[in-house]
């Protein structure tokens, strides 16, 4: 039999007493709670997914002063600890929210958990990616796809798998730009260069591809030469505002989240100047099904200058200008799934990326990677593709069976 | 040789100079000018597609006075006459004012004709409509397909007629919504009645279906006893906001135009009353590529209470009640075609509607028609059908092979 002072008791109360008040405004998760002295509970009455375990009051603390960053940093520095399925943990914090989130959408009380655990941890990784840029292509080797694709793959057929799926993500952009040989086309933000490979190799298009990271640059240009397309594909280490060729498609994957959208109108006005009258173009980004503003400290912090849009926010983008848009297909399953390959690639490899960089690191990932297959997964996170031509440009595709009649599957 | 006084000769060079200001308001079109006395002169270089006769002073008065406005009625009432091609005429001055537009975007000096021409002549039709609706079916069945289906048509494939391609917009909506027997669908605004009854006919579901038009209604109820679809299609003869059935999928084709933006949202939140969680829905309407006011006049007389929206404002239907898009295809090119159909089957029956009416009301339908068709082609106008999923839905579609699979053509 144990014996408190009956400050103990008060303590353990008053602990209790947060930690429950803190799970309400979370959404009441069914989780079950275990404090640094060994206490256990659950937060529901229904069966827990998982065990968060605090390991002192200071996560406690962190969790009151700033809920969502604060969980990010315990977990990373191991504050807290989760006992069992790590994704299903982070899946249902983040459906916990969306629920309550839901309740409360013209006044929500609190800062929501949910920007650092999905879409801001999301955020956050990209920052982690920027900071860590010197990580280098060795460390995403590990967990992406041989093309080192890191945008949401699409999954054409239920049993494909991830490099299958970037294979088809490509194929399925190629066939609605519904590209011919000769043509020129522009890309910015080309990552290591996929799309721009893949594009000059299957459909004869010449790419010029613009990316602000020397170093992708530099191993997509020479992918380029060891495949012999050096000749059609033209990788420019230079921001996209420095866009001033004229070409017949523009594409763009995975960098409108990064513009700001002060810079969307702006965007849209290059995009204007170099497409042909009788050109169409394709953005692809992360999205939301609202708008919903970054949070200050991840702003400052994690993500400068981006921005998740909501599609009335990427139409920033096209009104101005008067683009026409003619397809918008949203793919959030498809990222869900995406992420889920990455996680279960990174969890493989964990142990080697832990001797490359430390325990910390491992943790920040895996949460980074969790929270964004939850977030799309609930649909805190949409993935949009938009097709778009010049107003009244009339060679527009007349109907979308061009996209499916994969024309083009030689590879 | 022709004597004139020096005031003749005075008031001749002003009205040239008045038509040729007027005409540069316009984007300089290539057509040619016939005045009232006999003099004639093409407006450009080019050689002018169709002549326009200005029957009397009045009608220059009537141009400068409201330029749209002022075209429409006075065509209306043949003080302007056009001599030639009359869709190519204005489509010829759609494209003309639609050059000139793209170049003052933000600061446009004159009211464009444009409106009234091809947008709000759409709209004015809508009016006319309505005013007339006392003209009763028979006047819809001597140019609509034998369905009577008032909206734009899919022409799935080129040589399609327009009976044809009807039928085809039926069942690429039936696609899209996935229909599976037995479910619950409310259909909003479904004029008479012809998508309820495929949908209950080809795909076995159970349909509610709103309409304000106490005819249209009846017809429809009408028809589907005939079909003995009574038992599975219920029409209402109530405001689409009287809605309050749970269903498993929401349609509506045709009615956004009409509800005005300030009731988007409002919209919205009776959709995502009505909608089951795992249910979605579609949202078929005539759009624009960028927001654009409509005329105060147009909105006094014509269009009361209705607005044409861009996608950002037709977000307003979606983004407050965080509903998910899927899917947007835009079909202007088709509607193009469909208004040019409806306008073949008018001009063929004309003489048979100006003894029905009278000539003023057949000129005024057939710039209504002509001039929908010209801003569907020019790009004015947009159609824009949107597949939308209650927030977090995961039982959406997970590719769109399901709408080009054309499982259920056996009819």
């Amino acid at each position: 039999m144990q014996i408190e002072t009956s400050r103990g008791v008060t303590e353990r109360r008053l602990d209790h007493y947060v930690v429950r008040w803190i799970m309400k405004q979370v959404g009441n998760p069914n989780i079950s709670i275990r404090l640094w002295n060994g206490d256990e509970f659950p937060v529901t009455e229904a069966r827990p997914v998982a065990c968060m375990e605090l390991r002192g009051r200071r996560a406690v603390v962190e969790l009151l002063r700033a809920p969502g960053v604060g969980f990010g940093e315990c977990y990373s520095k191991g504050l807290i600890e989760i006992h069992g399925d790590f994704p299903a943990f982070v899946n249902e914090i983040t459906a916990a929210l969306t629920r309550k989130k839901d309740r409360s959408y013209y006044g929500p009380k609190i800062r929501s958990i949910l920007r650092a655990i999905s879409a801001n941890s999301h955020e956050r990784s990209r920052h982690n990616v920027h900071h860590h840029y010197d990580l280098g292509n060795d460390f995403y080797k590990l967990w992406l796809d041989e093309r080192m694709v890191y945008t949401c793959a699409y999954y054409d057929t239920p049993a494909a798998t991830l490099a299958e799926a970037q294979v088809a993500k490509l194929e399925h952009v190629c066939r609605k730009l519904n590209l011919q040989p000769g043509q020129t086309v522009i890309e910015a933000g080309c990552g290591w260069g996929a799309l721009s490979m893949h594009m000059a190799e299957h459909y004869g298009v010449n790419v010029i591809a613009y990316n602000l990271s020397g170093e992708q640059v530099r191993f997509a240009t020479e992918q380029a030469a060891a495949k012999g397309l050096d000749d059609r594909v033209t990788f420019v280490h230079q921001d996209y505002r420095r866009i001033d060729e004229r070409c017949d498609r523009f594409v763009s994957i995975g960098m409108l989240e990064h513009v700001g959208l002060a810079n969307f109108s702006r965007l849209g006005a290059l995009i204007k100047r170099s497409l042909k009258p009788e050109g169409f173009g394709l953005i692809h980004s992360i999205g939301r099904s609202h708008p919903d503003r970054t949070d200050a400290w991840i702003t400052k912090h994690i993500f400068p200058g981006g921005h998740i849009p909501s599609l009335s926010e990427m139409m920033k983008v096209f009104e101005p200008h008067r683009f026409s848009v003619i397809d918008v297909e949203n793919l959030r399953l498809h990222y869900a799934r995406t992420c889920s390959a990455w996680l279960q690639n990174f969890e493989a490899e964990s142990e080697r990326v832990a001797q490359m960089y430390d325990d910390e690191f491992v943790r920040m990932w895996r949460l980074y990677l969790a929270g964004s297959m939850a977030g799309f997964q609930s649909g805190t996170l949409q993935l949009y593709q938009v097709l778009f031509a010049p107003h009244g440009n009339a060679h527009v595709p007349w109907t979308r069976h061009y996209q499916y009649r994969h024309q083009s599957q030689d590879h």
